[in-house]
């Protein structure tokens, strides 16, 4: 359970402008359902609870576990506990006529029949990701945690590349992010992070194994934070002690050329499918296209991935207050892998950088 | 991403036993999603991926980020791309009779409705909480490792006792505990430990803060590690440096009589809701049974809660092989609350206690 510092009368807005988006596909109400999605509207992140929002009310049902704090800190809805409303919930409709209630494509198959049965009268629709969808643009207040998450993320960043020692294992090194995260003491990490060296870089869903880092090695690093429930996302790769093989140079200042390119272009109306092929033509340059496997990114917010992706096949187009992540990556299997990732935000004419960690190549002292 | 140590051997026996469950049922097939009840099959932990069981084949499909590790290691079930997959189904099928299809009711809806268009000559049918009942009874094997995890939590609780200093923050007990879990190299903490010092354990759900330990506090710890997908939980409540109010030693000695005459009644075929109110009884001779405000416990297995529940309300009864918690509790609001949690498996004729750091009522060195 952690509570945000968005104001009431952020989330207050937020509520109206699901009951506009609402209004626009003919629903009366909505039921929202998972973690993200109800903190979104009220501020409290806990693992079960339901909102359900009218035209003319909010009602947040909470079980037993949550309903004190609930009730302390939600000031803009109704707080009630799920175990007693549910059994009055036939008195309750018939003071508040709803007809067509929507509800997200992600909630639980036997939780929606639950709810169908409790409010049987009702015409129940199923809409897609409507609630997480809404939450794709981020607002000032949004964003100014974003910034602070990635900015701290930073700072641990490169606490933890001035803290590597030969010796130290890979599991080591994520141990070090995970203890330098605490003594921050903020909420935790955004995702466990991802600490591969040598070859073992060339897999870009590697877990930290307990192979001692080598002095002429590459280290990547993919790690975020989370902050009141935002989270952050970097990659960054270094060299320790020594210069690596030219070939994985070449490969850093190929990838680091993608995604400088990819930056500078980053703007309002452009697709996202658009962008993606924009960053495989710079690899093309390079002839390291094939070598790149993954899509160029994902937005970011209370989720680690969410929409908008950034990849051939994303329907969505790019636009003003959206936070994403620009990751292009080198893969050489058996050899190395490059990976940089940068999480930036859209402006009206541009994008802006949050993460801001040196991306030049770099031999970092190392033993 | 994680892998089990369970051999083969032990994955096919289980999905011998679906089968049989399945035919009880009169199902041909089912489809299997989740992260636990797809580990329990294959071994494998990944966060999107369906199972599909036929009664002669078993599917195993994976998203493009795990495959390479899926083809790797599963070899007891045919491994596909689920992008490429879908695209065959029609044909796949036609090979493959099956009618009438399950599915669990936590599956989301959308994801029901896929899998509905894609084999839309099924007969789908919704069977509750089928998959994860069946990992209701533990294995010797998963018994071994649920001991392992308890072991190695008494010695890391035992370890942050003994590293208590004032000046520590509860944030900094968690934080110790943290570390200590990095340290022995395991996969990590089963839940976000609760550590509550002073009146503040009189809250069940409480998250650590800011407020340093004092002398003569008592100290609420709520932890538990997983290892190899398997869950730890226990709790203790030591006295700081000096023997706290009476009423707060009396409530100790009350939970702990408790906790320990459920442990002499617990046994196979005893019903869960009966040992909820003997625990209830207890409390009440001593006065205290409006204080133990929530259930006595839950099972534990690759989930920290899941069948059965030791409640009131629950429907179900104890079998040999069921791990629970056994976790009464006494909270005096402002003053300060007890919980005594240990974790044990259900024997033939009894129970074995997993979890055995100490519990008699302790003050330990502090200052």
């Amino acid at each position: 359970m952690s509570k945000s510092s968005q104001e009431r009368s952020e989330l207050e807005r937020r509520i109206k402008k699901l009951r506009r988006a609402l209004k626009k596909v003919r629903l009366d109400a909505m039921l929202v359902f998972g973690r993200e999605n109800t903190y979104y509207f009220t501020g409290i992140r806990c693992s079960h609870s339901y909102l359900f929002i009218s035209m003319s009310e909010s009602v947040f049902f909470l079980d037993g576990r949550y309903i004190e704090v609930g009730g302390e800190n939600v000031k803009h809805c109704d707080v009630r506990l799920m175990e007693v409303a549910s059994r009055s919930f036939s008195q309750w409709r018939k003071e508040n006529p709803v007809e067509r209630i929507g509800f997200e494509g992600a909630t639980p198959w036997s939780c929606v029949l639950q709810w169908k049965l409790w409010l049987s009268d009702l015409d129940w629709v199923e809409c897609g990701d409507l609630v997480q969808r809404m939450r794709i643009i981020k607002s000032a207040g949004e964003q100014k945690i974003l910034a602070r998450s990635a900015r701290l993320n930073d700072r641990i960043y490169e606490t933890v590349i001035r803290l590597l020692r030969p010796g130290m294992t890979e599991i080591d090194v994520r141990n070090l992010i995970r203890s330098e995260v605490d003594r921050a003491g903020i909420e935790g990490l955004s995702f466990d992070p991802i600490v591969a060296s040598g070859s073992m870089s060339s897999r870009p869903h590697y877990e930290p194994g307990p192979r001692p880092l080598q002095k002429g090695d590459l280290l990547l690093i993919d790690m975020g934070l989370r902050m009141e429930g935002y989270c952050s996302d970097m990659t960054r790769v270094v060299a320790l002690g020594r210069r690596p093989q030219s070939r994985l140079v070449r490969a850093y200042h190929a990838v680091l050329d993608c995604q400088q390119r990819v930056l500078k272009r980053l703007k309002p109306g452009l697709r996202c499918s658009e962008i993606d092929r924009i960053s495989r033509d710079v690899l093309k340059q390079h002839r390291l296209a094939r070598n790149f496997t993954h899509s160029l990114g994902h937005g970011v917010g209370l989720e680690i991935h969410e929409p908008p992706r950034l990849s051939a096949t994303s329907p969505d187009t790019l636009k003003s207050g959206m936070v994403v992540t620009i990751e292009p990556g080198v893969y050489l299997p058996g050899i190395g892998g490059i990976r940089i990732e940068d999480l930036v935000v859209l402006t009206p004419k541009g994008c802006r950088i949050l993460s801001k960690a040196d991306k030049t190549f770099r031999v970092v002292p190392f033993g």
